[in-house]
């Protein structure tokens, strides 16, 4: 399961960050979260090899295998760049489906978008509400309310729990390595010389899978708190420092302190500060400001990268 | 006058090229032309120092004073822009017009981008027509249609002839320095001591300005041919190379080969490449192309830069 940030500007793009976008990568699936203008580019950039004038990172992302784009909110920050991509999936031909979830209206938002009509063939519009799950291979996404000055999402993506197969306790009973072991691992009982085992007499109690919230642009709030609750990552809006704090109440966002407060409550594991105005060229200060309340925070770069290992270790790497 | 790159790929945005974006700084005055997706973030990014992570131009571009953009037509590598644009000059409480230009349905196709209310009391839309002349102080841009897929625009940027205020005459004439100079250079007539002397006696013959083409996406067409008539600069669509022409038909552009036999039969003086393919990594084999016709060809990169010096000089520098 890997984090790519695309962007981690706010409101306004600066040489060294791009708007809002984060990609999940998980079982050969990406995820999009928001999508600032410049989106496509920035994976094209990413993609691409770490020398050259535009340092790339290699990351080899297709952004024709984004199948499900999940938007917080619908200022143009964290949305102009559904055009570029929607366009270029077009003109590529793309025929399989590419999914686009966001609040009320969303639809005819994206219908509005300057993109061919051709385009809505494979585009797939979904109204969220709080708590809706998206599910999928080995993974729900959980939408949740924040507070915001319009309707915002931030979203939950969680790996469902898992059965490890204990091959020491097959051995033990006797059955023979093969389709018997698949069918136990999915779930099935078999019939072993005229005796009968169950899924449980070889498979570990459920190990909790790797969490990730990403909050989009949020006010901090309780709602947070309780869907990040223990979570691996929060990905959570850091627009100010808190010695701006008399700017916040206005715009709706949050500053790194209060987001580190956050973290501690939700008990969160780790805490990646996003949507960094402008006004910090230096964002030192942001993470400095946050350590001093979650020591495990830091603010996001465009390209970074990060990593969770299988459960239980679920150790965390920042490339 | 000079002119700013700020994105020279065409349809798909690389590593390395933006998407279609041409900027002219004449006067104090900044002109757009074409608006591609990340059209802010690149004026960002060449605004900055050399230095750091994406290195800038230090072009010092203030986006604010963009007063006019005009543009060739409305597929979406083309407008996606401004979007970014119109929401950073809201958020940032712009007052002072901000002129947009473009064919039949331009109103229409503003109002629909997910721009807020409030920006459009600072936006004026303009549609033009062929040869329905923009004219401001010392300036104006001329729209003629091209051939592409959908109706589009190209401009010619040209500079008002000038007559240059001749001292040595005023001196023989007798004529003290000062207001009857300014009079006199002002097109005013004067009375000197019962003598009347007219701007004619002082002023030298017409100059002709500089003249800058840019045709937007287009095939290659006798009406750029005519109205790049003797300019110092054609910027011509160059998408593809002509061992490639067989893609060409289809999708409207010109490949390096033909621009440069428009360049030739415009008699202009240079021609710069754009909105190059996402397929040419490597586009010196479309300036070899262009340049086995026509020899001053160069390929347009992002935040290329190119100056013309006052006439009747007209040198050209490419930085």
């Amino acid at each position: 399961m890997k984090i790519i940030f695309l962007g981690s500007g706010g409101s306004v793009p600066t040489k060294d960050r791009g708007l809002p976008a984060v990609l999940i990568e998980y079982l050969n699936e990406l995820f999009l979260f928001d999508c600032g203008e410049g989106t496509l580019r920035q994976i094209m950039i990413c993609s691409s090899k770490r020398n050259g004038k535009n340092k790339g990172k290699n990351e080899k992302i297709n952004f024709m295998n984004i199948n499900k784009i999940f938007i917080t909110h619908f200022h143009a920050d964290h949305i102009a760049g559904l055009i570029g991509i929607m366009n270029t999936m077009n003109f590529l031909e793309r025929r399989s489906n590419m999914e686009i979830y966001g609040g009320k209206g969303i639809s005819n938002l994206i219908k509005n978008l300057p993109v061919p009509k051709d385009a809505m063939q494979f585009i797939k519009i979904y109204e969220i509400s709080e708590g809706q799950v998206v599910e999928g291979k080995g993974y729900k996404i959980i939408p949740f309310k924040t507070q915001h000055i319009s309707e915002s999402f931030g979203f939950v993506f969680e790996e469902k729990e898992k059965r490890k197969f204990l091959k020491e306790k097959a051995i033990a009973l006797g059955i023979p390595e093969g389709k018997l072991y698949s069918k136990l691992q999915n779930g099935e009982s078999i019939n072993l010389d005229g005796k009968i085992i169950g899924p449980e007499d070889v498979l570990s109690e459920s190990i909790k899978g790797r969490k990730i919230v990403y909050t989009g642009d949020t006010m901090p709030c309780e709602n947070t708190i309780k869907f990040a609750d223990d979570c691996d990552i929060l990905i959570h809006d850091s627009t100010y420092s808190n010695i701006d704090i008399d700017k916040i109440s206005d715009h709706g966002h949050t500053t790194a302190l209060q987001a580190a407060e956050i973290a501690k409550k939700a008990n969160a594991k780790s805490l990646f500060l996003i949507h960094i105005s402008q006004r910090y060229a230096n964002s030192k200060i942001l993470e400095d400001e946050a350590r001093k309340v979650f020591e495990n925070s830091c603010v996001v770069e465009d390209f970074m990268s990060v990593q969770i290992s299988a459960p239980p270790e679920n150790k965390i790497s920042v490339n």
